[in-house]
């Protein structure tokens, strides 16, 4: 066993050939057994176990410095940087992260969770080191699906302009999470066809050097392009091909499918936990290919995440020219759903929450600005939603709700969701996005009449009185809840109202709740700074009726359980409704 | 006189090239003049005169669509799209905006004002029109400077996978504001160098087809080019060479001080209107320079817009090293200023508030979930910056107020933001930002003893009862006014508060008020939603003290009086004082 007795990149430096490869596999092994047992990314790491190897075997980390971009080829970094406990033993499993963490490591220099990001914030590294005089290498990594993100473009753009030692390790296995989509793939193969040799590079073209590396998963080949580079004194791409999945057979095969792991069953490849009931992506799925069937209009946009909406590659095969993959290219993907609106198209944009931070100039310059009837649909938007620090779904209401123009709508059931989205595919009057519950799936076959055009009507869905309780989307439930244990605790019977809107405060309902309520309760599944809450709250601050605004605090949470956060939060309807009472 | 006739560009499908050329006068003397009169961007619209002239001629506007990126270039284009009203009658100059303008003309399609969106957004347009059937020309047009920004790139990437008509029209005048950043500008020169030739070519390597034309500003060789993509099934580049300032000879001359100008003499050239006193700018340069000179890790960056902090070229060549400029790439500007941090430099990004916007998850992922102290300054964010829709700067509050970590100041004076700014380079704990104050320009001499280490501590600066004025930057001295006139009308002497910090929340000092207070009002210079004062409105939600929130609306507003919209949002110290007194 070598894998155990690793507790720095320094054991390695005087393996042998053969001592590598046999390290090579016992990190298969360890990564097969704790993603079949843990769940996690898969094949980006079972192709990226060699050159991880001769990284640490060239170079010489921590002085000299790797960034990996997204971290989802990051696990063999960690075996070989002290961590591989976090791989050998089970009960260690979640000692450590899925993402690249400096608390964690002085071999990690940034927590980085979002694509596209590891070659700009690397060359901030070189320029700090260029500032100071130092030497070592900085070494940016990112895989041929990243590059496609706007930061990562810009990034080899000005990486190209330093006058200094930078290496750009570009790990290329053809494929995003899904295939790759853009002009620049074509490139891409051809360069692999063309060993590299093709004068038309995007690499060069960008203004950097650039060395090929036929098989990206031979280590002798690594090392020697590895050596070429280290100590260059200005930015080289090293440009090499990968397999995804390599290694894990199941995962050679079916790229896309083993992207990223549940817990699965070694042998046959079959998850341990199924679920194939209704949910927001079926539900969505399932709406959209009906609707374009009957309207040819219609048009679904994803940036290379299609199974947020439950597109498997069949179902993309259906929806063919209505539906578009821009690969990870966020802020494109909002521009071109404004653009689909304004020549007269039906866009629908399904994404997460923390995805659509990467868009917010577009949000509000090419969509709002303009007015245009594009519909978002923002899922994982929730405490409930991911709990990895990076990609959190509780700041989208201050991002998003704050913008003028938009209608951000969030729906409690699915019934409200279908109504919300239908309403909005066929208006042509607003950019709207809709909040998709988290949690509880409920469904409950009521037949939704409103209006949704009639912006900002909140509606009262049990009246009462002294205290209201607006339940905002996830939360409604909560509030129906706190309703009921406070008129067990006192007799009375409090209003219950359900806002639809987070966009927009309600000004009759609000006042008319004046005269006969003391207190006004608001419950939201994000932060409370600038959400929902505090609009209500700023509404009131004129009159006698007290507020009280139940939502997270603004911070970054990390790997949490929900039912933590939500009692440190006073999130529970016995401490509401005590925080309540306290009141009197 | 050819231009005052056209009404429409059908009126110039029958121009003699003669007639086209004298048309072309006709407009760089019309553009001169208004220039001179009214300011606005200069540069690139005589280089784009031409090109203009040859686009109306070839296609057939508004059934093929024109998408222009930032508008900076649209001047000639208004003026054949029935606008020229616009530029030859001086009462006129006013009833046409900057940008494109949807509202304006049927030839516009998108409001448009931040660099990078063009292709992305036109791309939208192509999908719709290919869902629809159509077959009309959709084209967008953008400059070599704004092809640095990521949506750009991936807007690139993303039109080569059209299987449609699709022009991309380059118009390459070898500048962005000041000169271009990046590598890809090695290669354009390549290509300008070697007629279009060299194998090696950004633009093909993204896919995409390519033309070339050698002189961008000679209408034989730019209709010739036009005609031969015209109709095209696919995506191609036509990537033209024109001379910024075109036929203006101060501005072919000296490119940076001519992209955009204030009104000026003509003949010698001259700004009408003379600044040379101190300002944020000046001050922010001096601090800089003197700074760098003391600490080799302080390192200034720009995306492309020097001039914020008065960097000129002199300057420039000054801090050497110690200053970057990554072009128009605010996202990479973010991460960069991130990584710096990391690699323990000192970074100071200043920049406009509207085009910080471009960098939401930069500033969420890159730097604050990492925490690392970088400074960033920000610019023109008040309703006293820029006033076209697409310029203000009246959202940064809600945008960034609420990003954890992140320590958003807000000085008053030059003094408060001297002390701010010096705390925040030399410490290393928090991401920090300043909001430069607008409207005046206050010095006052006074010592800055407070240590801002010490967070969200807001300061007491008169003693009072009854009613506290809570005045966030810019309005302070408007806080200090309607305390002054509260006094008058009462007898009552207010308590008037600085609270510095913008994100987050003196709990202490808050707490104290309510003894003697019934009402506490905010004041701020931005859009109340999401901002300063809704979360003192919540803060006090569960009390007995009232609390006013006054700031703007929730809209987009263009081309407006300050005065005008302060009035509206009742932000005249009368209106302030009188809803205090209507409070009792």
């Amino acid at each position: 066993m070598y894998l155990e007795k690793i507790n720095s990149p320094s054991d390695i430096k005087n393996y042998s050939l053969d001592e590598m490869k046999e390290l090579a596999k016992e990190m298969r092994t360890a990564l097969l057994k704790k993603l079949s047992v843990h769940g996690g990314h898969c094949g980006p790491n079972f192709g990226m176990v060699e050159a991880t190897i001769a990284l640490h075997y060239v170079f010489n980390s921590p002085v000299d410095k790797f960034v990996f971009d997204v971290s989802h080829q990051t696990y063999p970094h960690k075996m070989l940087t002290g961590r591989a406990y976090g791989f050998l033993d089970e009960n260690r499993y979640d000692d450590i992260t899925g993402y690249s963490c400096p608390e964690e490591s002085e071999h990690d220099f940034f927590t980085v969770g979002h694509t596209s990001t590891s070659v700009s914030l690397a060359c901030g590294l070189a320029k700090a080191r260029d500032l100071k005089g130092g030497k070592e290498n900085i070494i940016a990594i990112i895989g041929d699906g990243s590059l496609s993100g706007g930061e990562a473009l810009e990034g080899l753009d000005v990486a190209a302009e330093l006058d200094s030692n930078f290496i750009i390790v570009v790990n290329d296995n053809d494929m995003s999470i899904a295939e790759n989509h853009g002009g620049m793939y074509k490139n891409l193969k051809l360069l692999r066809d063309t060993d590299g040799k093709a004068e038309c590079n995007f690499f060069k073209s960008m203004g950097l050097d650039y060395v090929f590396v036929k098989d990206g998963n031979d280590l002798t080949s690594l090392i020697n392009a590895f050596e070429s580079v280290k100590d260059t004194d200005k930015p080289v791409v090293v440009h090499m091909v990968t397999q995804k999945g390599k290694g894990f057979a199941l995962a050679e095969k079916n790229k896309e499918d083993w992207h990223w792991c549940m817990p699965f069953d070694i042998k046959t490849g079959k998850p341990k936990f199924n679920f194939d009931g209704e949910d927001y992506s079926s539900v969505t799925r399932d709406y959209l290919l009906d609707k374009m069937k009957m309207d040819k209009n219609v048009i679904a946009i994803t940036s290379a995440t299609p199974a947020v909406f439950g597109f498997d590659e069949e179902t993309r095969k259906l929806a063919g020219k209505q539906f578009v993959d821009v690969g990870i290219a966020e802020e494109t993907a909002v521009a071109l759903a404004s653009g689909i609106a304004a020549g007269g198209g039906k866009p629908v944009y399904p994404v997460y929450s923390t995805f659509l931070q990467r868009t917010f100039d577009q949000l509000s310059q090419d969509l709002c600005i303009n007015n245009n009837a594009a519909t978002l649909v923002v899922f994982a938007a929730s405490v409930y939603g991911m709990n990895d620090v990076t990609h959190l779904g509780i700041y989208d209401i201050p991002m998003m709700s704050n913008i003028p123009n938009l209608v951000y709508l969030s729906p409690t059931t699915k019934e409200e969701y279908l109504a919300m989205l239908d309403w909005s595919v066929d208006q042509n009057e607003h950019p709207v996005a809709i909040r998709i519950p988290c949690c509880e799936f409920i469904s409950n076959s009521e037949k939704i009449t409103k209006d949704f055009g009639k912006l900002n009507k909140y509606e009262i869905k049990q009246q009462g009185s002294d205290v209201a309780f607006i339940g905002l989307g996830t939360f409604y439930p909560l509030a129906e809840r706190a309703a009921k244990l406070y008129e067990q605790k006192t007799g009375v019977k409090a209003t219950v109202i359900n806002p639809y809107y987070i966009t927009g405060v309600d000004d009759e309902l609000l006042n008319s709740l004046k005269s006969n309520h003391k207190t006004v309760v608001t419950l939201e599944d994000g932060i409370l700074d600038g959400g929902f809450g505090e609009k209500i709250a700023s509404f009131y601050g004129d009159s006698d009726v007290k507020v009280l605004n139940f939502g997270l605090k603004k911070e970054f949470l990390d790997r949490y359980n929900p039912a933590d956060i939500l009692k440190e939060n006073h999130l529970t309807e016995e401490q509401i409704v005590d925080d309540v009472l306290a009141l009197n």
